[in-house]
């Protein structure tokens, strides 16, 4: 399996992503059949547009409240408070939210990478984004590619980020190893792995959190299955879920 | 960056583990100069003689009333509740443990992979057998290597497993991205990057989960810092964990 970082331009609003990710992909030779593409949320967002002039942001009396706790501008928490589904915690520095299933920092709203004074917010729908992202890299390369919408994630009791798929495109991003048999023919207690999780932990180790002008990356040469319509989703309910009910 | 799996013969307690690293390295050129060596913690501890036959274990009342709570043997019970520092919930089919500062399934105690009748436990001293799998790797490859020892872990609100490193060592673990700028100029959101992670979950999709015999693999040309004495824990205590406190 190859990682491989593909150095993009700064993005813009309105930029056309896929040609800018199809020009960079040159340095490596193209994309190839079976390619997983592996791309930032940030980038996807700013291209889309969705970024926020803070000045031009009215704090309601709730954000203003829970800036003061957090320690954060005012203005960054109202777009939290708009982005966000469920608010987990308020802490110095950051609020933890649940977003589309997901459990984010604040609600993916995020000024790093941003122009000063601006504030990046997560793709609208990520799920179209990484689905038109596909098609029009498809079209570009004349090959069968995976999307992986990617963003950095922390999880309990882990110091530093590692990547997550917030959402994919043309590969099956679970696969489901029920029934598969262990090493002395028993059948597997692990029963999923999440390889759209493992895709964007293997890419954020070419791509950059900084400066760096690295947010995307190829993975090629790994065992994933490509698909038009994915049948499981690496998401679920909190019902659903092994920490349901679990206080941290 | 690039990710080989390693394929090992069967491996039985008392194996010597890093000599069947080096062979299997062959397939591969051989270990080189800052190669990370990713190894499943299952296979450690197999060789570390860390299997228990079940029939051999007595389970106590409470192992016995837990074991009609989640359904599994009260003999595999008896060994998550010695092996656990903490039990976190009891759920059919799992229970869900801190170990070592790790939350972890069962306490990190398995049966698959393991000789029917058997279970596998978690390495004694998982800090301990990679550095001595890296002192031993050293000296057989004449480079200078880094080795994470890697379990499968699922997180809230996810489907599947990803890679984490339960121990590692000659890496420094987690980069500390403090200070560095974004693309404008700007101090970073991200403070740090749970690099061991990343590569766990990097080669987890080139190892096998099954039957395959894949139970390691080597990371190279990956930007990682190597070490002595790694300044940073992947490992944070609950208080200083993001979600402390939250109940999912």
């Amino acid at each position: 399996m190859e990682a491989l970082g593909l150095s993009l331009p700064l993005i813009e609003p309105g930029d056309d992503l896929p040609s800018m990710i199809l020009k960079a992909a040159d340095q490596i030779g193209g994309l190839r059949e079976g390619d997983v593409v592996v791309v930032s949320s940030k980038v996807v967002a700013t291209a889309e547009g969705r970024v926020k002039e803070l000045s031009k942001i009215r704090p309601s009396l709730r954000a203003k409240r829970i800036a003061a706790k957090s320690g954060q501008p005012p203005e960054l928490v109202e777009l939290i408070l708009r982005e966000a589904d469920r608010i987990l915690k308020i802490r110095r520095g950051v609020i933890l939210t649940m977003k589309r299933g997901l459990i984010c920092a604040n609600a993916g709203v995020d000024q790093s990478n941003a122009p000063k004074s601006k504030a990046i917010l997560l793709p609208r729908n990520p799920e179209k984004s990484a689905e038109r992202l596909r098609l029009a890299l498809i079209s570009g390369a004349g090959a069968r590619i995976g999307v992986v919408i990617s963003d950095s994630v922390v999880h309990p009791l882990r110091l530093g980020t590692v990547g997550q798929a917030i959402a994919t495109a043309g590969i099956e991003p679970v696969i489901d190893c029920r029934g598969k048999l262990d090493l002395y023919g028993k059948p597997l207690k692990i029963t999923y792995r999440a390889v759209a999780d493992q895709l964007a932990s293997a890419a954020q180790l070419v791509m950059g959190e900084a400066g760096e002008r690295v947010p995307a990356a190829v993975v090629r040469e790994v065992e994933i299955e490509l698909v038009e319509r994915p049948k499981l989703s690496p998401k679920i309910s909190p019902r659903r879920c092994l920490y349901s009910g679990v206080k941290l």
